[in-house]
């Protein structure tokens, strides 16, 4: 299975009275996992966006297993699900470094391609074929 | 269906460079359209926490259809769709004032509740009561 | 002294584990107070940018008095202290609603005019107009 | 001048739609800025907050010369400016990566000490002593 990891550093300001990460901030480290699994690659998403096209979120879902504290440093682990003509599956899981056996959460992004119109298009061939031999159906 | 409305404009701060609101603003929104329905009937959620009692978000889901913009006012409409012993499920779904036919987005959040230990425990009775003839199988 | 005020209740996610609002959060506050301000005034800024006039925040000062708390419902105070040629002042100071003598934060934030090619330009004249006699050295 | 340097990455959400990052995720930069630099020297912030000892932001000042903009890695340059029995007043400097040259925004925060009561102490010797020699005044 081909599998991203990058670590991340949980912020002050992301964790809430509870004393725990708020769970809306997952959804930033599920975005900074792909960028970086795409950039992995050799693909730079901000490259991306300045030929004016956008992969734009449709869906994502997220379960939260355990908590994660301020300081903490995340794994988010990403990886490729599904490819189709128009859209890309990417899921997730994150981990605590150090105790990478206990998931912490797990989820899943929909994203779907756009032109400078902002209407839906095929994916790019580059990204095609970059993400081809990267899916991994677990 | 019982179902509860409230009204939030966007942010400046919440939209992003694609000049749109990002994708993980919704969940403060599903947040806020989820205490104000509590309160609505009665309960405030903040007094249940200074009884040690927390309402903690264990899944959630959007799916995004339509853009929100900047300034825009949004109405996020927030119904329960499912009760358990320990375990409440409620649905979102969000329109923009003005334009109320066309969906923006529409999600859901499982929320387990917690004692002052943060164990899983049922429900309080009050909370039961409260949300039992709140269900709406739609 | 003309003074707008708005109210705001504070979200769960902008709360951080000390079990206050996260100081980053009071520049939204800030932000949301001017924006409502103007629109009070008859200037709406989203219609501003659409014909690519940008006010851009190019300095902020907040100084932290006490703590404001998740589900609190705060009074955002708005006032411009000085109009420049090319820059505005405004001013703000934050209360609780309820307990409004004790203030909780107070702060400034001077903003630039930017044209559509984002080089700093005279304040336009409406704007400029409308804020004349709004000026309130205190 | 003892000065730290962190290295951040901007992150999509952090933009608004200027299509730069948001004036308000800088006090964000700074406060991680900040707790890499105790770190550094030996002192691990949430450490202290399990000894129930708080350093809470009082003060904050940013002044934004350029602007940042998504995927920049930005530098965040920290040092200690002032020790008084019972503030630390910090100075930040942030550039971007590869144009270091360029500031981009500078600020300034001060932090009060608290105790287990969220009452004003003097700072812990621990941490006084650690800073003592760090001071630099420009």
């Amino acid at each position: 299975m081909k599998c991203h990891e990058l670590k991340v550093r949980v912020r002050y300001s992301e964790t809430d009275q509870m004393g725990v990460v708020h769970h809306s901030n997952y959804f930033n480290y599920f975005e900074m996992g792909r960028i970086e699994y795409l950039r992995s690659l050799g693909l730079v998403y901000s490259e991306l966006e300045k030929e004016q096209t956008y992969l734009v979120v449709t869906e994502v879902y997220c379960k939260y297993r355990a908590s994660a504290r301020y300081d903490d440093v995340l794994i988010v682990r990403t990886w490729v699900a599904e490819l189709k003509p128009t859209r890309i599956e990417f899921r997730y899981e994150i981990v605590k470094d150090g105790d990478e056996a206990r998931q912490i959460a797990e989820g899943f992004s929909v994203l779907a391609c756009l032109d400078k119109t902002r209407k839906p298009v095929v994916l790019p061939g580059e990204l095609k074929d970059l993400l081809a031999t990267e899916v991994s159906r677990i």
